[in-house]
């Protein structure tokens, strides 16, 4: 069975070595020293390795049932969930007022990784409530607030995300759901959403179904859907539960993977339903918590690369097989370990590089969030709002890569369901999907984010990554990250130039090098946070660090990602000027 | 559910205007005119997607079971087996003599990518035999190929081979497994095998296990390995079936994929088995079989990604979702089709220029173990000797790779088991692990394949690419496709001679970058069929066809793989020139 190890350490390096979190002037962070997070990490750590991890594969072997009506989630789930809401996990980063800590995003970050690391299909629970709560938050009135936040943030109720229908996902505008307004402020919502993660269960008294739907006689399209809560159990004027809404789950989905989490096929039969926000003004709604959102998916899709990562490193060590082509390692065993064929340092290579660099970019754009809503740094907001699409696809893209290695290192055991390496993979497969799927988040960031605000924060970040450049480019100790840095930044220019002369002339020339560029931008952001690491390795290591191995370690895995990932910036360069005549050339006929 | 169409016009357009095959003096093949392999195909076609395709899902739905130690296939495994065995299609390449017809390997090959791409699962209980049959056709005496070979030249007895122990894959010399000499020619085996295909089923009166043992008191480790015919039935001397042989099924591995497919424990009991060969020659008897066994896997992920993108290409034309940004395709329609959306084209484009490079690759590599075996040239052998592990790992890690592009064109629906997407590439998953994970495949191409007889046969692929530029370097017709095959094929030289330089020294060099070399050996080989086929869809085109869609849709197509895909060529040379010091910098303890 698959173990899991809180990265507590790698966490404190980026939180206070990388982005130096307690000297900001970010409201809250100044408590942030590092042993106030050290004990946060460690014992959410605690709870996510001891009590949850264990039961992934339960959730992934039993997954959900649906009899009469009635969604049943796997063995020991519920304990499990009573003690991450006891331990007041749930909360973390919610206001006080409604029952939370008020911690900032980057630490509801770094504890949602340890917990999605340790169960994804598990913290879904979690995971949706706290979307919800978040709606409900920025959007609610403030009797709504009053009545369903401090039940979400105790996560005694949860909370579902209602937007799919079986003939539309990406494409909202075509929903059927209906809203009908019944006079009194309240409207019977009618219609059926599909897919919906945690729809129902048997772990909370309550469930809170945020709805999207459309008020008859509204805009046509995506102008004319409105966001709606639609509680499962009707909630009286004194706040106890009252009669069953008429909200029924039609059936659960049979999935890939994420088989803990009960996805449901949900339907609403003239349901009570109250308007969340403005009449018609439903996208907007849901945009705001986008960008958390779209993060908690890489979030997602990076945990399971360090899940998967962590098992493959202990049975690259453990595993006999073969010999060292440089002498035995392991003389008096039958074999050597694994570890020492450089093919499969080459691949743990790829997925520490990954992960540990992935990290680093996923809490910065955490701490990017904190700085746009706490200082309310409009910048901050406009940055973190650009490279939101590329912490949702680039990490969900390489992290599920992530597993698939993690996966080849165990050979025929990494496929048999047993090892549980298989369960990574699939797990990590639906993080390139939901929440937009990773087309669509190209598709945002070349087709909406590059030229917002006149293009101000895509100059931003190239700001960002020239004064690093810049600061650090006499540093002979950085001479071997500055360099490749400046490479990619420049095809990364290189493909914005591209798409500015020629999406003008026909937009295709710029979607059909939409998925390129979003890794292409995700090679430069790993890079520059490799860079940073290494800046900081060099300074713990000028000042005398005790613990000279962890950084010098740093400093290697900065390397590997300089000379064997970002090369890959070249080639998508060449992909993205080869246009989109071949692209976009052929019949539908002819494929 | 998804269903399959044989690619016939294309596997057509292969055999014919790319390999001329009936042109070929190769023994057999001059009756491979257009007509004949087309009716082959045609036939193979109809069974593979009306009786074979429908049976996948059902497959990966129920698996296989196992009570009281008996192993059962899905239901309508055992009828359609039936229907393929009466249609001779299991003896296709298989001598007369035996009950085969004697087809070459290019037409046996082609036709297992129909029924593989049908259900994978269920043509490896064929694949299987038709291994083992292959191993006792070379290595068996004349009584033991007249006992076993009919009878699994038509699948009335299958077969299976069993090489992988708890604690031994890749690394054989491990082997516990032993075989006692009976004195009377027999051996009783004793041992342990797992991840056994096909190991035990309801489809076939016996089963004939080929096992590898060793033989007490021979030399250690891998040079101390024999192989033992051992059949589940014994077989009296009139060749009926006698007794049970002594051994079992431990267990049915639980995997990823390939539910329908039984995945054995099996457990021998002091069995009797047969010497197959020569004593302490049974890697020897293996690796015989490796070129033709390693190049069917690469058909296998190939045969996935095909029918993967099959469905894909229709689901794209059909799902209505959003609008064509340069104006509505669809303006009566709610939406315009998926296919409409250049990230959409992109991924089918990738499948598409993948799927068709990646089988011209095959037949041709096909068409040149016909050429070593039948026409008895070693220098043909050589050269696929060569390239066998880029078939094999790169056709399977590719095919992957577009069963997951597939996928992900459904969006939510690829990852529910509804639609069949998810299915595809759990299968095509065992492809990149089994016959040698492609690992071991980078392994054996840099390790041993490249050096081998004086570098002679990498020479000569060089040589094949230059003369083919050449003979085409003036032809404006081909200059889309001349230069960048000859800048990729310059790529690989570089790399080549980087290992040349450096392994020397440090072999770890070469090793670090055999798994980029691996890829980049891919992609120039598919580079070069796309060549080959731009020039054959030229020289149609010329002479005037009645199908200029067809040709004109292959030279965009071959425009596509040399924009888009060959620029992977330089980020894979960049991997490998940066060395092994990255990759093997750190101690174990520092992953």
């Amino acid at each position: 069975m698959p173990t899991y190890t809180a990265p507590t350490k790698d966490m404190q390096f980026v939180l206070h070595d990388v982005l130096n979190v307690s000297a900001s002037d970010i409201p809250g962070y100044a408590d942030l020293d590092r042993d106030f997070t050290n004990a946060i990490l460690e014992e959410a750590g605690k709870l996510a390795g001891g009590v949850v991890a264990p039961l992934n594969v339960v959730g992934d072997a039993e997954g959900c049932s649906f009899e009469n009506g009635v969604v049943g989630t796997p063995t020991g789930f519920k304990e499990a969930f009573e003690q991450v809401k006891d331990g007041g996990w749930t909360g973390l980063d919610m206001p006080e007022e409604f029952g939370g800590q008020n911690m900032p995003a980057v630490i509801g970050t770094a504890v949602g990784e340890l917990f999605s690391g340790a169960n994804q299909a598990f913290t879904m629970y979690q995971g949706l409530t706290h979307g919800a709560a978040s709606a409900i938050l920025v959007h609610g009135t403030e009797q709504q607030k009053a009545t369903y936040l401090p039940k979400m943030v105790s996560c005694e109720w949860t909370g579902t995300m209602n937007l799919t229908e079986p003939h539309c996902g990406t494409d909202l505008g075509l929903m059927r759901t209906k809203a009908e307004p019944q006079g009194d402020g309240s409207y019977k919502i009618s219609g059926q959403k599909i897919f919906i993660s945690a729809g129902d269960h048997d772990m909370a008294e309550n469930i809170v179904h945020l709805v999207l739907a459309k008020i008859p006689g509204g805009p046509d399209g995506i102008k004319g859907v409105s966001l709606f809560i639609v509680p499962k159990v009707m909630v009286n004027e004194d706040g106890s539960l009252g009669a069953r809404n008429g909200v029924s789950v039609g059936a659960i989905e049979h999935k890939m993977g994420i088989h803990g989490n009960s996805t449901c096929v949900m339907n609403y039969d003239e349901a009570t339903g109250y308007l969340l926000g403005e009449e018609h003004k439903g996208m907007r709604a849901m945009f705001t918590m986008m960008n958390e959102a779209r993060l908690g998916v890489g979030m997602q899709g990076l945990s399971q690369a360090e899940a998967a990562y962590q098992n493959a490193v202990e049975y690259a060590k453990d595993r006999l097989q073969g010999r060292d082509v440089t002498g035995a390692k392991n003389p008096d065993g039958p074999a050597d370990p694994l570890i020492v064929h450089p093919d499969i340092r080459r691949a743990l290579m790829d997925q520490k590089s990954f992960v540990e660099g992935g990290r680093a970019f996923l809490l910065w754009g955490a701490n990017l969030i904190d700085q746009a809503h706490r200082s309310e740094d409009k910048d901050a907001d406009g940055l973190v709002s650009l490279m939101t699409p590329v912490i949702k696809g680039f990490l969900t893209d390489e992290g599920y890569q992530s597993t698939v290695q993690a996966q080849q290192v165990y050979g025929g055991h990494g496929y048999i369901e047993e090892h549980g390496m298989s369960q990574f993979t699939r797990d990590a497969r639906i993080t390139m999907i939901y929440e937009g799927a990773n087309g669509v988040q190209a598709l945002d960031l070349v087709g909406r984010k590059l030229a917002q605000d006149s293009g101000k924060h895509v100059m931003a970040f190239f700001e960002i990554v020239k004064t690093f450049c810049k600061e650090h480019g006499d540093d002979e100790a950085m001479a071997d990250f500055v360099g490749p840095l400046k490479d990619a930044s420049k095809h990364l220019q290189a493909a914005g130039m591209y798409f500015m002369q020629n999406g003008m002339k026909n937009p295709n020339h710029a979607l059909a090098g939409s998925y390129d560029f979003m890794h292409l931008f995700g090679h430069v952001c790993l890079g520059l946070m490799w860079a940073r690491m290494a800046k900081a390795a060099n300074t713990a290591l000028a000042e005398g660090t005790s613990d000279a191995a962890f950084y010098e370690t740093k400093l290697t895995t900065a390397r590997y990602y300089m000379a064997r990932r970002l090369p890959a910036t070249a080639m998508h360069l060449a992909r993205i000027e080869s246009g989109s005549d071949t692209v976009m050339a052929l019949d539908a006929e002819q494929f």
